[in-house]
């Protein structure tokens, strides 16, 4: 036992109501090992999409009270498995955790030489996935054309910002804090910035004078339909995340399709699963970009199971700056 | 003069609140003639996309107070013109009149063997080139797919249906009235209908049960919500028309985007004058099923110009069956 305390895990006590509290989730010992390769999780993700499973209304499956939480780890074995000798590190969906059996099949090797490893679960994981899918396959982005992204400060959201500007495009984030505008100007290269909590539509009106030509969602709402308003002729939009009705009880009406018809635009849903076949790609892309420092990022670690929850209630509060992980130790 | 009361013209007397009525329009003596190529108007078309127009919404420009209203016409040339000697038939965006003056280059010519000549209004007109341009560019039919099709009876409906239907999907058509189910069942082919005026949830529920893969909107509203609950993976949807808000006062809002993400759909917006290049090909392909019999259609014939108000009033409560057109007598 590496830990005094024993391994515990996160469950769910019940199901939270608008933004999640730390109340919704208790930290319990874990269940007994089942079957598979045990390893130390080193990473757990957090992520806007275990609000959906919550609600019970997210397609990769509900998480009910009394089940534990579940998501994105990045482990290192302790013993020997197919990706390798004990120590490998490696990626696996699985429980939040401090210790984990998981079967072989489960386990994708993580490389050597990604520091810190938890970029796995970030720019170089399901979210970079998530954007590159969304940039190849929606955006298309051309020179010159203006690109929008919402949640830009996030790593879904900064990578799709830097894989347009990277293609030509003027690029502009809607971002909720002062702090994450001036980093998404000043360190990732983006060409404007709008106040999530002020006049979307001003600030479009502002900064995309010729309207919005590729459109990349990741909250849904109020500022959707502003961006919506604002399309110009053939306009591309990647629907992905609904951060603004996660927290809600009943998903809410959307734009006017009069909005989609007048801008002949092209609107396409996005589930990062779909896009499996493309993460070779991605991670040569954005990997290659992030050990070249050419691709700016940033991580909100929380240290220790015991944090976990507040991690996801403060990413679900809109309080947290980038890839939101939780960091187990492990001496 | 061939009219003893003199050329005529109807004008919009006031912006129409709600389903337009015959007091919103008004038929006054024309203008003098400008210059232009003399013509006799045989056909007037009467289209729900003017109704956006008269709200001031529509892409193709609005029709105020006091403007004639126009759309396309068939007419016959009076002088020898580019488009043939006195006689021809043409087509050509212009007032409702029963005589007008066009510029030679607004004139098409109508194939000569096209009977009646209004088609070029309908099937084989500008609804027959949206319904092509929607099923080539948009829906992109696969034989066994489901597709549906809202304001199914109208030219632009069940031609879409009947084209998707021909390249091996099952169809299934939304319509208000059981005159218009019957004969999209019987006579046009379709698979099924659902009563607009029905609950569409249920009925989608029992006509697809396994989802719907293709859906060609034309109204809007309601009826796009409960299709777009159904999407199957991978759906493609085309929005067209908002039949039912043209007669509302503010635009509504939509269905919430989670329905395209969850689905994976690809939505896009459809404004026919996009797919002008289209027009030879669909002229040969809906031309040719015509001739042959092969494609079913219905006209709303309504005589005169002075029935021209009524014939539009009719047109957006519903009260039309097929393509309305207004027949300009010329004995």
């Amino acid at each position: 036992m590496k830990d005094s305390l024993g391994n515990r895990c996160v469950v769910v006590a019940r199901r939270p109501r608008g933004v999640p509290t730390v109340e919704d989730f208790e930290l319990r010992p874990a269940p007994p090992p089942g079957a598979g390769v045990s390893a130390d999780v080193l990473y757990v993700s957090v992520d806007p999409y275990l609000r959906g499973r919550l609600s019970g209304r997210h397609v990769s499956g509900p998480i009910a009270p009394g089940d534990p939480m579940d998501s994105e780890l990045v482990v290192r074995t302790t013993q020997d498995s197919v990706v390798g000798p004990a120590g490998t590190v490696a990626r696996a969906f699985g429980p939040w955790q401090e210790r984990v059996h998981l079967p072989d099949a489960a386990l994708v090797p993580v490389a050597a030489d990604l520091d810190p490893p938890s970029l796995a679960l970030g720019v170089v994981g399901m979210p970079g996935l998530t954007a590159y899918a969304g940039v190849q396959r929606i955006l298309h982005p051309v020179p010159g054309e203006t690109a929008v992204v919402s949640a830009a400060a996030g790593p879904v959201g900064a990578t799709v910002g830097q894989l347009c500007k990277a293609a030509g495009a003027r690029v502009i984030g809607i971002a909720g804090s002062a702090e994450k505008r001036a980093w998404l100007v000043d360190e990732a290269g983006f060409d404007g910035c709008i106040d999530r909590h002020g006049s979307v539509r001003d600030g479009l009106g502002a900064l995309c004078p010729d309207g919005v030509d590729m459109y990349f969602d990741n909250v849904g709402g109020a500022v959707l339909h502003a961006v919506m308003e604002r399309l110009a002729p053939n306009a591309r939009v990647a629907l992905c995340g609904l951060m603004e009705q996660y927290n809600q009880e009943a998903a809410p009406p959307g734009p006017n399709p009069g909005l989609i018809i007048r801008a002949r635009a092209t609107v396409k849903g996005l589930v990062v699963y779909d896009h499996e076949d493309l993460r070779p790609a991605m991670e040569e892309d954005i990997g290659g970009r992030v050990r070249q420092g050419a691709l700016a990022f940033r991580e909100e670690v929380f240290e220790g199971l015991v944090q976990a929850p507040d991690a996801f209630c403060r990413l679900m509060a809109g309080q947290t700056f980038g890839k939101t992980v939780v960091r187990i130790a492990h001496n």
